[in-house]
């Protein structure tokens, strides 16, 4: 494990949302991080999909550790901004969140996020976000 | 209880997902909710404050039910995008989001919504939210 | 005139695209921002009515004004970024944008706009804007 | 001239944003559209850069054809909502816009677009955006 690898996980760890969640870290390289999720019976909204809030939540965060990704070890990043279009209904076995790195500046990244849901091995695009993070001293 | 009202908490307490946060529906009237939730153990980010998940969660929702008061009772909502700036630290003992109704067409249902955090009776706002809520049959 | 006044109307004057939309500064209070601008044969989308671009532009520099109010006269303003719900078409004589200041922070200024369209005297609510303004040194 | 290029073409010269900005089409294919425009004396800001409503102009536009490319041809496109993050200083000869469509929906298509400025023959990413296009019967 790298040590960027090792600093995403060990912020990840911390997010107490992220194991309400069951959330996972699936891959992490430098500008890009995938994290995937199973629907849990405790994460729908009231037609037994997943919430939106769910859809946000891994998105918001792949981008957000994407972010991290390139900046110093001595720095975290925190969400200024981010907005989410929903394409489809987010039902299956489990979401996949995929963030990455647009622009890195000193002040501000700007990064952009897709989520699929998976079901029976189908994958369909049901998010997009495209958001603002901001580097913060840990 | 009016019928709208009624219409408004049963899909509420179908959403598994505001059972999760513990949230509850605060008030209801026509173009605006209020919805309100405790800052749980399993709902924080790395430094223990709400995760940005909770509070887009919360203000969605709020904004959600807001444009459902302005359809039929046999219409349901989805969010079709929705943007959140996070402006403060979320922190304290309560989030409270406030949705409003900007536009309702037949078509999209324009909204907004604020989201103040509570701690010790010093209210903060902490977020807002802009967004479209589509229309759909139940 | 104030000196603020005179910082924003100064700073106005020197953007062309102002002047090629026949946009002008109605009013400055402090953290708020008015613009009005009339519908040019110019400004045009393909039925006639205000292009989204005119209602976004004026909408757009309001809101960062109104964040300029907020600076030390040594500070510019930059968008960097800004989302735009189109509620109804903008026709009319003149469009109005009021550009008001949510959050002033350190690094980042958090703004909101609505646009109206004026037509016989009555008024229309077009557009409303959600954006960041970041500070810059002059 | 395919029917779906001259449907976009004939709309386009309608848009008398697009004659004042001295905009063109460079390339419509379905599902993409690529709109360029020079950075006139009349569209800049008070720093003689491209001001933001050109960038987003182009964006939007650009966006919005190619959502007309996945339409029948008896409907037009409205712009629902639209965010830009700006990422460099438009500065240079040109600007080009790639519309893209990510999801054609029956009530909604999702799209981003990307803007390039492009000066001695180098090209810069200076924006991205993402919104939602409402198919209108014409």
């Amino acid at each position: 494990m790298t040590e960027m690898d090792k600093h995403i996980r060990d912020s990840f760890a911390r997010q107490t949302m992220m194991q309400t969640f069951g959330a996972e870290i699936a891959q992490v390289s430098e500008g890009n991080v995938v994290i995937t999720a199973p629907i849990l019976p405790g994460s729908r909204q009231q037609h037994g999909i997943a919430h939106a809030a769910l859809t946000f939540a891994i998105g918001d965060t792949a981008a957000g550790y994407a972010a991290l990704t390139k900046m110093p070890s001595d720095q975290e990043v925190l969400t200024g901004e981010i907005k989410i279009n929903l394409l489809a209904p987010a039902k299956g076995d489990l979401l996949r969140a995929t963030g990455k790195v647009i622009k890195a500046g000193r002040r501000l990244v700007v990064v952009t996020a897709e989520v699929h849901a998976i079901s029976d091995g189908k994958e369909t695009l049901v998010a997009i976000l495209q958001g603002t993070m901001i580097p913060v001293p840990t």
